[in-house]
């Protein structure tokens, strides 16, 4: 992925989190933003509708794991100053998905067309942070050895719904030996805002995962006889939730595309 | 084992600390303290002459999980006032072990015959301190279930080794579902002076243990389909690392005939 950006746009690798957003508005960065503006929060993006952004904000007060808000616009307003001053999120993305009655309808690089004066934009916190303080630990990642998107597996954990919105929770694992799946515990759960602790370990049959080499997003990666899988609540699971309620009109990220925000990973740490 | 407590001195069940230890210096308590003075800190005792004091603080120092130092006395002084103002430890633990060149020569009930001016004794932190904030969280442990003794395996872990103390690390193991699991490493990483976070988690035989079901001390305890063993370093680690080094002299506790203090478990927690 930080392969691409190096050819599309080579200066971004080193960029802070501002630079990359004036990329994405100025259309010059369109791609994916794993591995940019090191050490800042990247975000999942979800807008909605006011007539249903009540119950979705219920929704991720009730789910705290896989939907840890942070950020939510007034309705109409595209700004979400806490996660950056000048930060636009109808441009500000690299890519958008535009969404109709749950069908994909467009995919654009700008979504200013698309805004509406009731439209409020959530934003929710991703596992690039909690991965880049395993990494910082020592602690190996399979997916990123592998150059790949981290499996993620629907299970038959049920979120607890509020108003349209019920569903699956998504969880995201990575292979870990014991030890380090013991520290990789500790040090996930001092970020409680980027779906801290995993929510399962060992034993995928447990939570409904019939075959761990068959993902229902991302892709498969081994998982050794000395490691076990661990499990965390997955951003992908808001997505998801919204898809299967089939709201009249909504707008996420396109997959990876994320909101790289002003704020620092390290000042997620509750401890 | 609290069973005989009632039997033997009834209202020691709901006694402070110094009630415990003065009710032991008086020879009314004679065996084992387990559920005696709920919500304070319970330690092993090792007691070494001051030429093998040096290597035997080195050891601890160097594998601060099995042997966490909640306290150390000066060379000939009986007392260990950070562990309460009046502690004699000659007199206040219910039951001592006597070793001779490795051997076990006796188990009174006082030391005071056996105290020489050159002794300096060592209180190491105990996994009962951690394990009622287990249950205080709900989570059930299994030998406590069971009415038994935890089970605990020598494994094939080496200590870092001081002098003439050194060998293999003794885990004791609970049994518990995947999200319990979770949630004991995270409440027992706030305990570092009681043995902390797991050392290691499913997989008994990446640490070298044969046979789950056959412990080397304690008893074994059913491990459920649906559990992953968890396994935390434990404080027989420097009883049977001072058995093998054979001094010629040493006082060690009776085992579950622990010194009784009045630091409170609560206050053990780094966070």
């Amino acid at each position: 992925m930080t392969r691409a950006i190096i050819d599309e746009a080579p200066e971004l690798v080193l960029a802070d989190p501002r630079q990359i957003r004036l990329a994405a508005r100025a259309g010059r960065l369109a791609g994916q933003t794993s591995g940019l503006a090191r050490g800042f929060v990247q975000g999942n993006l979800a807008i909605l509708p006011k007539d249903l952004a009540g119950d979705f904000l219920r929704f991720c007060q009730r789910n705290p794991k896989p939907c840890p808000l942070i950020g939510v616009s007034e309705p109409g307003d595209p700004r979400v100053p806490e996660l950056g001053a000048d930060l636009d999120i109808r441009t500000d993305l690299p890519r958008y998905r535009i969404w109709k009655n749950g069908e994909l309808v467009d995919e654009p690089t700008d979504i200013t067309a698309w805004w509406r004066d009731d439209l409020v934009a959530f934003v929710i916190g991703c596992s690039f942070s909690f991965e880049e303080a395993l990494l910082a630990d020592g602690i190996p990642l399979r997916h990123i050895a592998c150059g790949s998107n981290v499996p993620m597996y629907r299970t038959r954990i049920p979120t607890n719904a509020a108003g349209p919105f019920h569903g699956p929770l998504v969880v995201s694992m990575r292979p870990l030996r014991p030890a380090d799946a013991i520290r990789a515990i500790q040090i996930t759960s001092r970020f409680p805002n980027v779906h801290g602790a995993p929510v399962h370990i060992g034993k995928p049959e447990m939570i409904g995962i019939v075959d761990i080499g068959k993902p229902d997003y991302g892709e498969a990666v081994p998982v050794e006889d000395d490691e076990l899988p661990v499990f965390w609540a997955c951003g992908v699971t808001p997505q998801s939730v919204i898809a299967a309620a089939r709201p009249p009109f909504a707008i996420t990220h396109a997959p990876g595309c994320m909101l790289v925000t002003d704020v620092r990973n390290a000042s997620l740490s509750v401890i």
